[in-house]
């Protein structure tokens, strides 16, 4: 088995060579949503459940907070609670998902309350949530580097949203906008800092599941909207049942 | 909205009113599994992945430990964990699963890994596990109530399974024999406790929540052996491909 420590670039290489093979992208639920081949009703299904994700966003950074040891560091991670959160009312990437969610057509408050959610999605997004709080900051910041890939996915997404959805507007899209410069000074960050401090060749395995574990994180949110609103259409007792 | 105390009787109501529209008797994936309608591989998903339930039953039994303050319910409780780990090598629930694994062709080391395992069945069952860390015991209880449920489940897919595939046999099914006797005395305690310590109606709707919470973790689990190997088929990367 080989342990000799990774240089940093090598590092870098198996963490794109993951995202390659394991992010969300390759979902064929993301085929299906950007293709426009989904109902609006599938696409409430969506919004719906990712809000879920977006709102423990915050938790998940504050979690990641309370582990940074220097302002500098607090200072960096703390741009990406303000951005979710606004810095006043009526503005941040929470406030945005919930207008991309009335944009579709969903109320307001059924979205905010969380109700109709996917138990996969709760559980996902918690599990998430809790291997922040749970595990060392090293892992955390290396699992917030699905960012590395999102910029592409975005956008698709947004292209072939507004290209096939009559019912999506670039306004409904608006959340997607920011996520465009905001995720790769994230990536930045966090990718210098876990290829400075992943010390040891077991720093480095953990660093690599680490984003492992959160491609599962995203792909499992998938997978449970797949199951109840795409095929073969099993909605679990108490989820959001499209009219 | 009506915020009287229910009577202990009212609650066992409700609790049973639970069960009957969200165990995962009601799945159908148990219909298959018990109808002898799937294949070997698929028998073998279901026991990989059922695999980490019960390993972390314990795990979760030791969380409750640490909440309950008498000698006389941690007796109570501790047999739970008797029940799973066995009282010398080579017995309890855990060992009788990787028994049933290897019953129906697995390779015991590959599943005592759980490297193959659903992330799906992952955060479903650590989900329970934080619940029962992070929440108060009687909600730690009353999620455990899902065992009113079981006798009959456990019943329908011992017959079932037994008379369906070639490949089962009364050895490889030998988990479920004590259970039919330790369900019921575990339920009793449980039962007993959440309709007296339930004191207000706010503690109440707790015991409620908890237990459709559970329905949940078990639903979800099994949406994801669905999923991934029944229908569409999509296993998630990393997962157990079978041959």
């Amino acid at each position: 088995m080989n342990d000799r420590l990774r240089t940093p670039d090598e590092l870098e290489g198996e963490l794109r060579a993951i995202g390659a093979v394991r992010y969300h992208h390759l979902h064929p639920f993301h085929a299906l949503l950007h293709g426009g081949k989904l109902t609006k009703p599938q696409v409430q299904a969506w919004a719906l459940n990712r809000y879920y994700y977006q709102v423990m966003i915050p938790i998940k950074d504050a979690h990641a907070l309370t582990k940074l040891p220097t302002s500098e560091l607090r200072r960096e991670w703390r741009r990406r609670i303000i951005d979710h959160d606004g810095d006043r009312e009526g503005t941040g990437g929470i406030e945005r998902w919930l207008k991309l969610a009335e944009g579709v057509g969903l109320d307001r408050t059924y979205v905010a309350s969380t109700e109709g959610i996917l138990p996969g999605t709760r559980f996902a997004v918690e599990a998430y949530v809790n291997f922040v709080r749970d595990k060392p900051i090293l892992e955390g910041i290396a699992s917030s580097l699905t960012e590395m890939f999102s910029p592409g996915i975005i956008a698709d997404r947004v292209q072939g949203m507004l290209a096939n959805y009559d019912f999506v507007t670039e306004e409904t899209l608006a959340y997607f906008t920011p996520r465009l410069t905001q995720a790769p000074q994230d990536v930045d960050f966090a990718l210098r800092y876990v290829k400075a401090e992943a010390k040891t060749r077991a720093d480095q395995e953990k660093v690599l599941a680490a984003l492992r574990f959160k491609c599962d994180v995203l792909w499992t949110q998938l997978d449970a909207l797949y199951l109840a609103y795409v095929e073969p259409g099993l909605i679990p007792p108490g989820a959001f049942v499209p009219k």
